[in-house]
């Protein structure tokens, strides 16, 4: 009869395929919980046979190599707290506005993730001479209307970048097996990408001469800076400079006096070293406080900023910059697919 | 391994205290299911002493009446399909914005209120002469930071509304006792009003020979039609014909060919008679199909319209109206505190 407890919930954007928001602004973790990690899927969930778990690796290597769940545990690992990002976070905010999903900001999600370097396996297999890409399939599949065909999910990455101390096949998140909507038993982990190359349900590795060319590749999570013309396209890879406000929400009326404005910032290159705020629509800023998460390079930062709330309207905007010299722009880089959007995060609210 | 279920949740405005909205785009119920219908508190929720479950009627009445939980489900009973739809339903789609808590399209829900009319309770009480309003007060209590003072939950009725026939004091919902969240043991249910009527842990009713004061009935939940000024206020009663596009979804991007136009609409006076969609911008509408819900007079109705949909971007407008005459405007009537939205609603989609 007392039960008090009031909990928040993913948010609901399509439920076929299933499509739902981290609750970003209601979360305090560093490691999000996977009940509250974002689900963003092209497909529905694919069918898994739990009496036949094997990631394969086959194409440009010198021998074919499948590897069981079990096999992969018993490689040295290694465990990464790493955000992932989906490429379409914030679409919603683009103007003009741009049609697809309309993500807000909870397209993003952290945990830690344990598993195998991926170039521990691919020695295993052997690459030969003229490697190109690696391509990762996962096991969902299905129809893409706008193709009429069906396809895996599919996507490749560089063979440098395949090769990257730091990509892993993971197959634990939080210390348990990795939850099935999250792509158990294997999941491709791509540190400082967004999150379309983190493939689950991962199943089959081709190493190929070429550059791939499926459509999750160079139709979509390509960057399309014109409306009615692919001009200058490029392809969606790092993750840009980012920074969400979690307290206070935006439109919300608050109390005169001491307020904490707080929030995450994260960064696909580097490290985060500075987030600033603005009260006076960017004249001047000043730096809030940050908290690194100790021996964890990618993970985000928690900032907060102390705050003499003064009675009236104000626009609140904070800005993070990196070690790379990357900094939030103050408009964001406007594409035809809403992919990317790191513009400085705004609110507005009314001290009362 | 294989569990393919996905389920849409509530989506969080906030925790302390809990309000979350219905996925109401995801449910095509003529019942809400307890665990979709949204949440709106002014407080956190009450302690609940499952040993003391009475209501209490005094004030200016003949005799003092205490009635329990189980003598209310001995009175004769009714049992109602209601639409309850918080005044702030759409805040967000305000323009100029609005603050406070950022409500979309979701702070509507229905189900089956049982209770009992509370014009048999206020008979055993036996109203006294120059009885002008009555005062329901929930179990919940807090702090108003605004005006330093903490307050139980409490609204009033014109005497001749908490009269009415269909007025009740429910002790059901959906066949089953009031869940502890929505208002257990005792919600009074107000058809036809915006939900802030219809108290939930309803305690004890007043009645009074004057108009209620509370905050909730004089700076809460009334229309000020300025900015800067409480000229020509006016408090929220009955609820605005009102509709919602439930597919597509906004900014969606859908295939050409046949596609289903669908959603609800209701309103708080009579009943819908007409649910009219636009495809040029409100130059010429055409009529949905309505579906009502047999021997319900105050359920929301469903409609649908086929659209044979060509290529390009499209604005779709909904306008529903009811036997009273009242039509969805185009433009909302804005106020300071953002109740009563009902403007026709719109989205925008992209067909390839």
């Amino acid at each position: 009869m007392n039960s008090q407890f009031s909990a928040p919930y993913l948010k609901t954007l399509s439920l076929s395929p299933e499509n739902q928001e981290s609750p970003i602004h209601f979360l305090k973790h560093w490691k999000t919980p996977q009940d509250y990690f974002y689900l963003r899927n092209h497909f529905s969930y694919p069918l898994i046979n739990p009496q036949n778990l094997f990631l394969s690796i086959s194409g440009n290597v010198n021998k074919r190599v499948e590897i069981s769940l079990s096999e992969l545990s018993r490689f040295p690992s290694k465990t990464i707290l790493v955000p992932l990002e989906c490429a379409g976070n914030n679409r919603a905010k683009f103007k003009p506005k741009v049609f697809g999903e309309q993500w807000e900001e909870g397209a993003v999600s952290q945990g830690k993730w344990k598993g195998v370097p991926l170039k521990e396996l691919l020695d295993q297999a052997g690459l030969l001479d003229g490697s190109k890409e690696a391509v990762f399939a996962g096991m969902d599949f299905g129809e893409r209307k706008d193709l009429n065909e069906s396809f895996y999910f599919a996507r490749s990455l560089p063979i440098e970048k395949a090769l990257h101390e730091d990509t892993i096949v993971a197959y634990e998140y939080n210390g348990k097996p990795i939850p099935y909507k999250h792509g158990y038993p294997f999941r491709l982990i791509v540190p400082q990408w967004y999150a379309m190359s983190s493939v689950k349900w991962l199943m089959n590795i081709f190493i190929i001469r070429h550059e791939f060319n499926g459509p999750f590749q160079t139709k979509d999570y390509v960057y399309y800076p014109f409306k009615d013309s692919d001009l200058d396209k490029k392809p969606v890879t790092a993750i840009n400079v980012n920074s969400t406000i979690q307290e206070p929400l935006n439109y919300s009326i608050i109390q005169e006096g001491l307020q904490t404005i707080r929030g995450i910032a994260w960064t696909g290159t580097g490290t985060i070293n500075e987030v600033a705020i603005s009260i006076d629509h960017g004249d001047t800023w000043r730096k809030a406080t940050l908290k690194y998460r100790e021996n964890e390079k990618f993970s985000w930062v928690k900032w907060h900023f102390d705050w003499e709330a003064y009675k009236g309207e104000h626009t609140i905007l904070v800005r993070a910059s990196d070690s790379e010299g990357n900094m939030q722009p103050i408009k964001p880089y406007w594409n035809r697919k809403g992919y990317g959007y790191n513009a400085v995060q705004k609110i507005k609210i009314q001290v009362e």
